[in-house]
């Protein structure tokens, strides 16, 4: 075939595909009417994290051809968010402002047709969700640099809203400095302590010279070049490109991380539950007695049991009951057989335990 | 039919939206392959933003059913984002750091399969461009309150690049403060010219007491409340969310524009020339000789020829030669023999005519 009849292969096959997304929005205002007919006058959930993940996980399994399995996840992930935009738009709080990391995630999640809310903190993202001024909200978890984890983890204790979902975002390492440097004339380098591990194979490499010092977190570093920084040392930070924007400071060397997939994790909060799906997670946080063995008593089940503990953290108990209080992600769903029962091994084990949601694992 | 059924028939249609999304990228794989053969060993230009836009009009045209037109394009955008990655990556300069506006025009014109190179400055993406480094730029070049058009103009000058399409970004405005405030003791409002004026109504309802001072851009604004406001005064600015995480301002108010659709213009630049497309916007810039009824006699030949300009924007003149320098948009592409007579028309009122490229108007 020569260009002209490729093209209007191309033209053909657009047709039809635009006809089909069309077709595929009628089905889906269908279902909105069904549900809402059954709703008894209930709040109708239309968005559900269960039913997407399934879709999206069919569409990877049976790729086909040249093109990346989740590159046409992604396609599908847009023609669902148009679809579902048509039923009522989905509002999304996320930890604001609009612009930041937790926004790209909140997209990621939801698509391009949801409504952001930006909120001023992680308390005013569950405040919102759990008023119903949101559907859902988005929260950072697990960004180990930053140290937000267990800001979000104590909102959950007194909230009603479940996990729904989690998102991975991949995250990058930047060498910033304030303004053009040489980077043999390098005196100090600041970061997180982890971000400071995991880009070491560059640093011993590319700057061996400079002393590294860890503080409390990558903004406080880049914050620390462009205002602390005293005359006759050249002091440069390691972090992403939003604290180089906050602090002005220019990028000597980009994706310094040895490890090229770093990744910060969201969660996806909502007064929802979502079903099994085949392939989830479950999150909770226990309370344990101080006493010797606790610890070893509450993993015994797990073992017992097969099921794979997929993250274990200790959290300071703010309150004098909760004695050691950790949260604990595993594989499977509460409606799991194996999982229901583990969670009753574990109820024998622990002062408290909150289940903060099972969810669909995170497709893309 | 039920829900089991209505999703049964959703499956189905997802089942053959996915096969013809990859029978395409099939298609458009040939089609590079085709171009490859035909190009003597010549860098073959895989992304034509006139066939694309093209295209996405064609969607937007036979749209039926309650998706919003451009919605459907936007994945369709995101389908052939996703078919040009297969080719070849398409890297794409721009103004970073990432998680810019910029960023965002960059993605909204190329989808998310395209390869964001950040630059410190324009002149970079300029460089970048022209080096082949990066297969398109894409620049600001109308954001009336940053002022930035000026040092993109000035770019071009002594560039072979051309513009290749325009991408338009909805823009909203906030007030901001530097902490919580009451909004009755604010004392004065802070923010460029342009901005002041877009939300007069909203000033005038909300804080007809706080006095309005015009600054040199909205960044600048924010900046002063940050760091220059005396004790006993109560200053606001308005400006972008992008201003606010910058100075870690408080938003007062969110959206306060009078009219709903700012918006601001970004460039495509790239050393292709798109042809003809049927809707296509023209770009130059003149020089005039200083003497009266020298910009009279540029405007004649528009009036005559009845072609519409869209822009008319006068520049300081940085060399001796360019008495008085003019960028101008309008209608219609320089292959359309009515421009290509405009261009000979006004080539002998000016003492210099560079065309800095005919594109396809911005489609989403």
């Amino acid at each position: 075939m020569n260009l002209d009849q490729l093209r209007q292969g191309i033209d053909d096959v657009d047709l039809q595909i635009q006809r089909l997304i069309e077709r595929r929005a009628e089905l889906a205002q269908q279902v909105g009417r069904v549900k809402k007919a059954d709703s008894n006058d209930q709040p109708v959930v239309f968005y559900r994290p269960d039913r997407e993940a399934l879709v999206l996980r069919e569409v990877i399994d049976r790729a086909q051809g040249d093109l990346p399995p989740k590159r046409i996840a992604r396609i599908f992930r847009e023609i669902m968010s148009a679809c579902l935009a048509l039923e009522e738009p989905t509002r999304i709080a996320f930890l604001g402002p609009e612009g930041t990391f937790t926004e790209a995630a909140a997209q990621k999640h939801f698509g391009s047709a949801g409504r952001p809310a930006p909120q001023t903190t992680i308390r005013d993202v569950f405040r919102e969700v759990e008023a119903g001024s949101a559907h859902y909200g988005v929260v950072p978890v697990e960004n180990s640099t930053e140290g937000v984890v267990s800001h979000t983890l104590d909102c959950f204790i007194n909230s009603p809203l479940k996990i729904c979902g989690e998102v991975e975002m991949p995250i990058h390492h930047n060498l910033m400095a304030a303004g053009a440097i040489d980077v043999r004339a390098i005196t100090q380098v600041f970061s997180h302590q982890q971000s400071l591990a995991q880009c070491r194979q560059w640093l011993d490499a590319n700057i061996p010279q400079a002393t590294r010092t860890a503080v409390t977190s990558n903004a406080e570093a880049a914050r620390m070049i462009a205002e602390d920084m005293p005359a006759g040392e050249v002091w440069v930070a390691i972090g992403g490109d939003m604290a180089a924007a906050r602090y002005d400071l220019e990028f000597v060397a980009r994706r310094i991380e040895d490890e090229p997939d770093n990744s910060t994790r969201f969660l996806v909060i909502g007064s929802i539950e979502p079903g099994p799906t085949g392939d989830d997670k479950t999150s909770i946080i226990v309370s344990l007695e101080n006493q010797p063995g606790a610890l070893y008593g509450l993993l015994e089940p797990f073992k017992d049991r097969n099921i794979d503990m997929t993250r274990l953290e200790s959290r300071p108990a703010r309150m004098a009951t909760w004695a050691y209080v950790f949260y604990l992600d595993f594989n499977g769903h509460q409606q799991d057989p194996e999982v229901a029962a583990l969670l009753d091994d574990l109820r024998e084990q622990c002062l408290e335990l909150q289940i903060l949601g099972s969810y669909p694992r995170a497709v893309l």
